[in-house]
């Protein structure tokens, strides 16, 4: 069975496809600059040894239909392509943003279904549209695949309401869903079952922290396999400190920007979604240059890079205390995963909590695959797990459809 | 020594006077409703063994120095008075809500002083005139006393920039002074060092976690007396879910209000300070009513109270992390003091964390001294200690004047 897997946004596309049986990636690729003058796809194929033949196209791609016309070009072609026709790809999964209250798990597309995602556009106008869009688009050009929708927040669904309310007048979540709805939930899945799966712990009662450090942050408490708080709120916004978000902050603050400064609301916005975060503290987002910085003892970068960590190891308590205690704390993402110094500084100085990081393990560690980098005498477990959205996408896919 | 404690609000005016030998309350009072049509003052003297005799006062009180002018007739009465005076009173100590980074202790109070005071009214644009007010007045009434200033603030003074930071543009730090300053210091101050002392931990290491539930929460995390996190940031709304304020909420919802909803940002303002917390969940703000609620098992009562507890229950995990573990989390404040309920639903739970409560040491506690209430193997110890912030401002003021 192939599935090929559709993140679709505002201006780009990004696709695999996945040959089930054996859980193969066939290729991948992403169709960049939609609507701009002039776009760009960069296609992968892989062989069976997992080489990649690399293609790179540059033409004017007008809107999504015409890039995923381009890409079906490139899936079936002569020479490079890993199909005969569009008839071959039994199922396409669509990453969803934002499912709200109607969605907690996977699900078949439907007229319905594409409704309540529209539904959905105000809780998430910058993601939910293409979301849809590429589901359109699919829907015409792969004619007999079943299309689903995977929603990054359906994994929070299960959260307790003492988590997922906020302390407002109770008619701003009745009438308006004000609401955590939390975000990077097929992430947070996929990592939290595959720890499970490696502690010996699935069907048993367990409790993980999943930290997801990528462009966006977020974490997770996971009890029993099942979200019971996280970060992130009714926007991306919240929580922990990222790159160019800034993460958990006095509201007063906004209120201070727009009445004493006189700033507008939508610049304000701006700012904290695009300015703040690393971006704001250090001048720089990508954690690479930061690390050198701090390094070569830059004290914005050493500022930065505590205020991050900092605020990683208080979630963690915060987990703690909510799941009381814990099997295993979970690093994952880009920054996660290849990060040893933001792991360390993050989980570090918590002995008394019952976590202790090995530094030599955590410091040689490339992660490929699943590893732990906590001393003999944690009582935590302390995981990094490779993430795989388009991956857990892809199973997903397949499980609904059977 | 004789030392008067004023707590100037935009309305009201509060005061208590002390023998400093022996720490012996002489009279006690408020005056309210300043400025409005009728106004009342309430004054308590009391006896060597602490009899209060009251006495209640209407009449119009346009301004401060009215007000201050009443008490002092009080104070000076043929009959109930407890000075001959006004020359009687060595020092005065005055509650004020923001020191901005200026102060990080009490201050004897001088014209650069107060000028000071005057440039953090952007900070606390509610208090700070007040409390300018009443020392203006003060100064004037008391003219051989020393005024002193003793600032909410200043405890919060020695938590580090990865505390105190926001992760926004640096400049808006710099130049605006938009960071934590946190409140409610005079009493995390008194209830960590009581505390302290009564672990027999002054002068070593030590680690408390304070918790401080009035008609304002918050908390801190304190290390060898000195604090190094708290709760509430750049204003008193942030932090803890409280009486009618949201605590930590997404900011992305402040921009739904306006943006989506088209609240002003004033009224979005009052929305999260004057109609939230636990008002905006059950309709109450008494927690005495809400916990009638609850044991009758009212549904938005138990919703409001376990988002409470779940919040205090989290910040504990972060502030046991921060920390690195604590020899005690400390309850202060109305609510921490008389409502074991909430003591209960917010501690449970955290044996993994090394926190257990005795439910019935909890229970039959009338906190009017430090108590505790950990069962014997709690490796942390849960403490009651009841807050005096007028006492702490008289002693820091005696202490300051040498």
């Amino acid at each position: 069975m192939k599935i090929l897997v559709i993140n679709a946004g505002s201006s780009s596309l990004k696709y695999q496809l996945f040959e089930m049986e054996g859980t193969v990636v066939l290729c991948s690729g992403i169709v960049e600059r939609i609507g701009l003058e002039s776009g760009i796809i960069t296609h992968k194929t892989f062989d069976a040894e997992g080489n990649a033949t690399k293609v790179k196209k540059e033409l004017p791609i007008p809107n999504h239909n015409v890039g995923l016309t381009e890409v079906v070009a490139l899936l079936t072609d002569g020479e490079n392509g890993v199909i005969q026709n569009t008839d071959d790809i039994q199922a396409v999964g669509h990453r969803v943003v934002h499912g709200g209250e109607f969605f907690n798990k996977p699900t078949v597309i439907t007229t319905e279904v594409k409704e309540k995602i529209r539904e959905c556009f105000q809780l998430a106008p910058l993601h939910n549209p293409a979301n849809l869009q590429g589901i359109e688009d699919c829907t015409n050009i792969f004619a007999k695949a079943t299309q689903v929708a995977v929603f990054d927040t359906a994994f929070h669904q299960t959260m307790p309401s003492k988590s997922y309310r906020y302390a407002v007048p109770a008619e701003l979540y009745e009438k308006n869903g004000v609401r955590v709805y939390g975000m990077h939930g097929t992430s947070h899945k996929y990592v939290s079952e595959t720890a499970i799966d490696y502690l010996g712990l699935k069907g048993k009662n367990s409790k993980v922290i999943t930290i997801h450090l990528g462009n966006g942050c977020s974490m997770s408490a996971v009890r029993n396999g099942e979200c019971i708080d996280t970060s992130m709120g009714f926007s991306p916004l919240d929580g922990l400190m990222m790159g160019t978000r800034s993460g958990d902050i006095d509201p007063a603050v906004v209120f201070y920007l727009i009445d004493k400064l006189g700033m507008k609301s939508d610049d304000v916005y701006d700012l904290l979604n695009k300015k703040s975060g690393m971006l704001g503290i250090t001048g720089d987002s990508d954690m690479r240059d930061i690390e050198a910085r701090f390094n070569a003892g830059d004290e914005a970068a050493i500022l930065g890079l505590h205020m991050y960590t900092y605020r990683i190891k208080k979630y963690i308590g915060a987990y703690l205390a909510a799941l009381n205690g814990a099997d295993a704390i979970v690093f994952t993402a880009g920054v996660g995963e290849n990060d040893h110094g933001v792991r360390l500084l993050a989980a570090n100085d918590l002995e008394h909590l019952g976590i202790a990081v090995d530094v030599a393990k955590n410091d040689k560690l490339r992660a490929s695959d699943i590893e732990e980098i906590q001393t003999a005498d944690s009582k935590i477990k302390v995981l990094v797990v490779p993430t795989n959205e388009e991956l857990e996408i892809a199973l997903l896919t397949q499980k609904i459809i059977g």
